[in-house]
């Protein structure tokens, strides 16, 4: 298992009983428990993780003092001795310390795409250029311009579970779109390509205010309050306030897009695509997000020298993977 | 049929064969014909209407100079007298102008509430009045202090068909919705007041750019393309920006009242409610909305003595508004 | 916890290892189990609750004897000790005997509304007293002036888990359907409002016969196989019979109100609304069950500090409760 | 076009322009209108119709005062000339009386079953007659016993339009549900065979209080509102509170036939099959309903010559009949 | 529980702890395991199991070796003794040896029919000799005329799970279905009887290439990728393929048979009934399958002495056995 | 209108009053009818039409002996005069004959293909020398190595109505499913491409089945019955059969990229992908076929100047085309 940091140590999914561990681990849950002999006080029950794996630890010595020093989404750096406890291991610490930010790369902690985030940023741009239309142009560089907002497009997931549910998914769904898009175009050129790649760009931006990926990819608030399409159509509109001579017509296509992007009401979309630009962003958009979701249900749930994966309930059924190891994702993927 | 304005003069639903005319009418179709004789020039075809009804119109004389002295949806003054044309009516037209704008009350051309404006602005006032917050009071009279919404928010219809859909409709909407807010607050003390106050004086601003109400009530390109909840959205979210001490949580809760007050994804609500204010404001709004629904298909589509209305093909049923006219909504309807 | 009987003792909730106990408990399940050494014969297993929980109880000596002097659902006053058996406390029983029915009350066992049940009594009778029509003033005062009816009304649960499931829930729901019904008279003076209140009034009488209270809040077989829309139909029709001059059409607009109310086939209604009475009253009624079982999801599923419930499978989402605690639904109901 | 009435004339089917007519007739709709010239008063505009059609009819002399003489909904002796008025035909009447009960058979007006009523009427005795648990048997011949049921009985539609929506057609359904029903009870011995045979000889009795067949075939005012499953459970529930001793766990059982036997919450059943006997009742009564049903459309909706019907808006397909005359529906109805 | 083999053995639902056991059972599971001390090698754990129930097995010497002598979905001969070990019963295996094909029989393995399966391949061949069309009898002599075809359909279940799931299930769902047939036959004339026949005989061999029933009854891979509907559809083409003089038409129809026999496409079925004959088939073989599951859900899923079956997921409801044993499904079967 | 063949002469469009014409038309309807002065005997009453429209045609003198020389469906050469009858223009033939199959192109006579036939086969055939895979490549050369098949898939509609439903549709429809599979497969590596291009290629062959394009596009009885998703797997299934070797796990694989390639089951697909080639090639063939609908309907559709399409009673919807005309869809069409 590769490290993102030379730092990180050993990841949770190659500790066994027996092992000595000197690891930089993030906190997922925090609790300090009373001894059965209450007179001896408390430990500390944690439950460390990596973007492999997680495992419970305990810290039997100045445990109150301890806790007070670091947050359930830290990441801290551990010492310790890997045990067996009712069949299951766990880590005895014996050293801990909340890590410096220069310590460690968040992608060791969470699961993160293989793809190159400089390639796709570079394609990302390529596409920025090509747009002709000045307005269109300014509107999309409003934001592509903006450093932090490159900063977290790479670091963003497209989803908290389904698709492209990893750290730098966002930017690998983006780029697929924008391939995918460019084989539309070629096909009909009735379609307004300026305004495709805009919506192609700007349609899933609200996810960088839907999701947080400090500890966990999890929603945000306003993400399951308001939600990214609509989180989304306001950062556009508030943008495109900054241009004046921006066509009204024009920005109401281009919002148009946004908020019909996920194509029908019954998948939340408050609108339903009503021009040939936001039919194709939809099923575009659709197509690369189910295509990574089969993808990594092959590579995730099949069980090894299993032709069917386990049964997904969203789906509401079983994936074929094949009987041989010739044709396994595992193998496929390493040819990339 | 009472006029709202002195000069209306005639209604279109008391015009007969033979009746000589004189009335501000207002200009639904205009189309310049040819004469069969096409040496004969052309000559002008209407279909000029008010709230009781439409006739078609014509003019034989001078028909290309006067074509161009007015558009479509224009009020205008007409001379002339009624014939019958193969066994439908029609006004021949001897003089026909423009109309001023102090010649004529557009309630006059389109249905309208038959509740006191004014009374109900005050009743919403009230309301507004109430609100202990001071973020929440400041963001309401954003809008309502705001005399250009005012006056569209008294004129907007609710919408297009379905239920208050003529002009003042919106506003008595409004009001039916706050007072069925003020019923569950006192059975539900755990609803935050001032939150569904606010939600219900916002949820539909967007209307006022969903719909058009110049000539016939319509969509407006940005209702179809986006719709009013995110129009809402946006309006609200623009609003609170200019409150820079607007706490986020609570902005949060209020754009959640906008997004998910149709309640379902089926009904193009981007968000279903996850609030005790949100779910409050959609049940009673929607009450509101489906009570007006029924009171207009009883009213207007049963036919004389009958007990049934026709078949509604959106509500997939016929309504029964009983044998008797005792029971009958015209006479309720003048006892208010 | 308050008891609603000075005898009750000690509540389940309260009880830790090393106590002594004494209270009355209602036997939930009650099985003989021989003991390993089968020469030793039987003992017995139960579990004993209140409303604030169960425990397992264990009877080791006269065991077969004293499981015939009770049955599961009866109430029992215990004597005995609690202990600590593979992690989980359980009642060494010492002394048992059914209880009288003076030394308890029910509302003690299960769960029961906070709301004052003479206070929501009374306001009922005030609507009863206000219905002019004679014919529906019978009707209604045929179920009311029934004290057996009145007394089971005043226990009986509006549901088993959804809405108001708890005893006095019934006429809790009933008061708010009530309170909402004259918020709509005063909107809409076109509906009936002796038929609306009528309607209110009678449209879940059959629930006295769908639901069983005695141990836990459980459908009755006829319940489950005739459900409570047709059982409250046969009941007000049945009723009707007894007056001989009850017209016709009143009896069937009567009768559309208590098989409409569920408003949709999928709901399990046999017919959709189709007079304004109808409408009004399924809105209404949806309304208050729909803001009762959120308040109780608010209430009963939010871990301690954390804004959101638990993900609710049959509403598909988890509910927002905010992060402060002065928004908390605790506070405020104790506030009432 | 055989009569059912040796006096019943000629068909509404077989009258060409030029023929002179004599004949009993139903009278549909019925108008005085003014003569253009409204010095001359009024003349009268009839729909006359029998089973095979319907034709305009007009009086032109005596006509308020004929109009008094006869109601919409009555047969009447007509006597005239058919002429083409604008490409149809119309009846010029000369003379016109009602008739007197005696001179037609109601059969000559509606569509009627095909098959032999008396021989149904028996067949349903049989079955009868084989029910052994008394208390079913008695249950069964309340209904069937008395003589106003039978008659009605003999001569009610099953449906509006959808199947055996024919004068007969209810007794044609249920005989053929009692068919059915015995092969079930032949493959699955653990059906009670009374409880199956009572539930297939009651499930529609609603159905005669929610059609009304004395003109067109039509919902009453209670079937629309109410619903034959709602009133047929009324009425059995009523019937079984005469016999005192009737097993309340049978009454609700034979209940839960009625109100289960739609099958389906969409099909405006208020509850699902919950017993064997009331999953075979949905589906024997359903299989009728849709062979009927099926057959119909083929028979009535299929030009000559064609292999395809028209397309069914509520079956949302077209049938097919197939191309030769050898497999033709008609064909085979001869051969019964 | 009496065994379909002679040589059998215990019966897995018979055995306790202390008990000696020799008997053949099928091995479900087969797992090598490291002892704790690993010096010791490997220990053999095995789920056996037969029609009646399965249990955990160990072999603690000489595993390794055993191990290569037979595969999991073997029947084995197992001699051993039955211990407690964490409460539950575990099979101490002393001798083990794979069974040959004559020492067993499959049903002692897998649920069976319990009807008489000669009798009803009887009934099956009686149906096709009373085909008078050559064409279709020759076509269904294809498949029943091969022994392989006959005697796989003897065994073959006709579902995994829902209904008829045991082996014999198909044959006895293909009687039921004929049964069916002949009823609907009798009462309506207009159906291509031969047809009907044809589609009844057919319409599910495709169902013996989408389940297995060697181990336990699952879904082959191509009965999950391609399914028993087009299966069956491709089976049948190339059998009419060998007939050069069968008609076009007539194979067009009973292709529409088997392409439509689900009914809905939302059940899978790639085109809807359009054809008497194919609505005819459609209804009966769900009749059958309908009935056959809910027999099976109250005689299996009934706590002995309770009226109401547990919940079932799919069909989202409990089943009604009834109060008593009189009405019970095991009697009932008994009887037959 | 440019003409396919030189002979073609006027199309339908062109055609007023006064003109006098001579074209090759195709015969829509033909029907003899007598003259009202019946000695006269009949005329003979055609439709007849071109892609550009159809027209009503008389042919007053030798009719019976004429109509017995061509059919409905043929092309026949006309000359004669237009007149207008009751407002409307038809022809007054004065001379007809059969055409041969030289004198005309059937795309003159039937909406066609804009694209270039042989550029698009040219396309197709470097896609099929690009599959390595030799069973695969097998295969589909089987299919397109026919000239037959060629041909007819060089002119077979794609579609009905809904989507590239016209001459050379299903090719245009295949060469955008073929260049969007190599994007997909450039960004999914992990996809089989030859088992992709092979779906791609074979997925609609059962079209050239379905569809009958003689004289309307519309559906064959085979279409209507079974269906191109059965039809094409059989041919498929069969085509398999002349490869002995072929593996049978990529034949399964090959069938179910045919069968679920609808998607859904209520798209009328028995099987719902569970392979990423499967689910690749069900949404890019969506993609393709909505792109083309909405691009059909926008050009079609559309009012001049309007910037909406009427409303699509399918999409259920209007689509949005923009207000100017420098973005219209036939503007951009011409610069392809």
């Amino acid at each position: 298992m590769p490290s993102k940091h030379p730092l990180k140590g050993s990841f949770i999914v190659d500790l066994k009983p027996g092992d000595r561990v000197t690891a930089f681990l993030l906190v997922r849950h925090k609790q300090l428990e009373p001894f059965r002999d209450r007179s001896k006080g408390e430990f500390l029950t944690l439950m460390l993780g990596d973007h492999t794996g997680q495992l419970l630890a305990r810290v039997w010595e100045g445990a109150p003092e301890l806790a007070e020093t670091f947050n359930e989404g830290d990441v801290v750096k551990v010492a310790g001795d890997v045990e067996e406890y009712l069949g299951r291991a766990q880590i005895i610490v014996n050293k801990l310390r909340p890590a410096r930010e220069d310590e460690y790369d968040l992608a060791d902690f969470l699961p993160a795409t293989e793809k190159d985030v400089t390639a796709m940023l570079g394609a990302v741009e390529a596409v920025i250029a090509g747009i002709a239309d000045p307005h269109l142009a300014a509107l999309v560089q409003h934001f592509y311009n903006d450093n932090d907002f490159r900063a977290r497009l790479a670091q963003a997931p497209a989803a908290r579970r389904v698709h492209h549910a990893y750290l730098g998914g966002l930017l690998e769904h983006l780029t697929e779109v924008l391939t995918l898009a460019e084989s539309v175009l070629a096909l009909y050129p009735e379609i307004n390509a300026d305004l495709l790649r805009t919506g192609a760009l700007l349609h899933d931006v609200g996810k960088l205010r839907e999701y947080t990926w400090a500890r966990d990819i999890d929603y945000t608030d306003e993400g399951r309050l308001i939600g990214h399409i609509v989180l989304g159509d306001e950062m556009v509109a508030e943008a495109i306030s900054h241009f004046p001579d921006f066509p009204d017509e024009l920005a109401m296509r281009v919002r148009h897009l946004l908020v019909s992007h996920h194509g029908r009401y019954e998948w939340g979309s408050p609108r339903r695509p009503k021009t040939l630009e936001a039919l194709a962003l939809h099923h575009i958009e659709n197509l690369s997000a189910q295509l990574n979701r089969f993808k990594g249900l092959l590579a995730a749930r099949r069980e090894p020298g299993q032709a069917w994966t386990d049964y997904d309930r969203l789906l509401e059924r079983q994936l074929y993977a094949g009987p041989g190891d010739e044709l396994s994702i595992e193998e496929s993927s390493q040819m990339e």
